[in-house]
């Protein structure tokens, strides 16, 4: 009931979020290449986030593809993961532009770790309204990654005090467990047959 | 007959209009703690008027979800409500940046007395459309919420330039009034068993 | 064949028009009413381009509800259409931002008028797909509205350098024209039963 | 299996990134004809990249209308082809602003070019998923246009710095290529008869 809507607007805000970080890369007024420089780190920073968005919607995708009823604490939850997502383009624009200093760093980690921390509550709450029997329960399994993550997440963010590089190779480390598809709901989808 | 594009269509606006809010938290130049520390406000601002666009889709949902029928009337008393809704990135940036002054907080309690007006006109028309005795009619009930809504506005427009904290605190109260699911068109939804 | 594609591209961009031309009133630095006035021709401008895309946007939807074949030519058309309209922001903060000098009142005219020749080739297009004989051709009958509005448009162009408020006494005179809902589409809609 | 919403995502991302690339026109400060001047070439490249971009939501209407299988891999390679996109605003903006000189222009070539890239790559994957005997197979033939466009994408990357008109007649006549409607596809479509 309503899952059709929450779908479209959770998409919406998806997409508006990954389209407006770009807007963080400014324009240059110089013409040549010495004025293109200064952006490599907000490029790269917009490559990041756009890799996080994109997992965000990906699974997203197969978590609610999973989902038969939408109560009004999912409907918040969901708003909930919203809220942290929407703080992407502000935390990739601060840490682009400069250039991966620690506090924007750990800045940058902080959200990722609350959004992580929302999806996991998003997820739960539907585990607990599909019930322990169902197919979306079986498929998460041990779910290691969704418990891993927000530990590294943590980890970085301390560690952007002490070495920013190294927080950032966390979360380029985290970006690529996610990259590889998440069968376990791919799988649950299709044992379904829906 | 076009529901379906009307929810779409605002869905759209909204998803819009909570996403470029962010925009407001402009990205400073620094990048230590003193150069975040200005934008707390327009933070505290921004998730402030996230909730109340969330109550908005929210109670949208619900109530065009207990629609059947959809007159040009209506679209336009729709597009009324989002014009007010689109006024809230504006509203929302202004308080923040001034730190709650007397002025700005007025001038969003004026833009949400509007909205919740536009609200209430809507629901009058699509109700009148539904006809006296229909499951929406009697799910909302005596609509003590949607009544007492703008009173509270209006009551905190006065109180901002006299007290500008007791009117954020109304803001925030009204907020949680409606955070409360609203279990009247829910009702409604599931009798109908649409 | 791909008129929901169409429709919901559609309603995206129009709904993201709508949204952004906010943003072309920009927060002012100050608290005080003093800085609130100047935004007051951009609001006011604001709310007119409003009104417009809302126009739009209803005749779109009964255009393309009595559409039962899209070709590539009228995906075209229809991306020209939105063309036009996607340059509804910038004229609209030209014109408010200038308190609406003869040049910015002559240019938003000229986007006014582009948009709807662009509607009315559209709206040619489908008639031409649909046939003589179809519901729409009747339901359009002498389409006075859409022989008139581009004539006043070009008056008002002219009339802009001469009086600027004349233009734009003529730009409200068609607005609240077509706020009175184009019954002849929606009867075409409600005969065909769909 | 989840098309609808992979297409709902691309609709909304292709929809915001054409209507943000207005934001580069920004709204001149004077209000007479020598303060629009300088837009001028901002303009056209609007122009240019609007063209670009309905070209791009029109082939991906179409070919994922061929489509019957979304998989992970598909859903990767879209979002890929989404992020090229999404600098076109970026590429767009440097470009009109710069008079379209050499760096610039050979920039907005290199994202053509990887647009151009990730489209084959997705339509490549999609085409191993539906089979070699597939009615999309058929339908996109020796499919030279998609061959022939990054060729000359990558000749004008170098004509830009020998003469960026050159490159810039490239442009023009690669989108002039596209603009001719992709019978192929449609034919594909069609012979279905879905």
């Amino acid at each position: 009931m309503g899952k059709n809507r929450l779908e479209a607007f959770s998409d919406g805000v998806l997409a508006i979020i990954i389209t407006i970080m770009v807007l963080e890369l400014k324009v240059p007024h110089g013409e040549h290449s010495e004025d293109l420089m200064p952006l490599v780190p907000t490029f790269l920073s917009y490559v990041l986030s756009f890799i996080y968005v994109g997992i965000y919607w990906n699974n997203h995708h197969n978590l609610l593809h999973a989902t038969h009823r939408v109560s009004g604490g999912i409907l918040w939850a969901n708003l909930h993961l919203l809220f942290w997502l929407s703080l992407f383009p502000f935390a990739t624009g601060w840490m682009g532009e400069n250039h991966f200093a620690p506090l924007p760093t750990a800045v940058y980690g902080g959200v990722l770790l609350m959004a992580a921390i929302a999806y996991w509550m998003l997820q739960q709450l539907i585990v607990a309204t599909e019930g322990e029997q169902s197919a979306l329960r079986h498929a998460l399994g041990a779910d290691w990654k969704g418990k891993v993550s927000p530990l590294l997440y943590g980890l970085s963010i301390i560690a952007s005090f002490w070495s920013h590089w190294m927080a950032q190779g966390i979360y380029v480390l985290v970006a690529l467990l996610w990259l590889v598809p998440d069968r376990r709901l791919e799988r649950a989808v299709r044992q379904e047959g829906v």
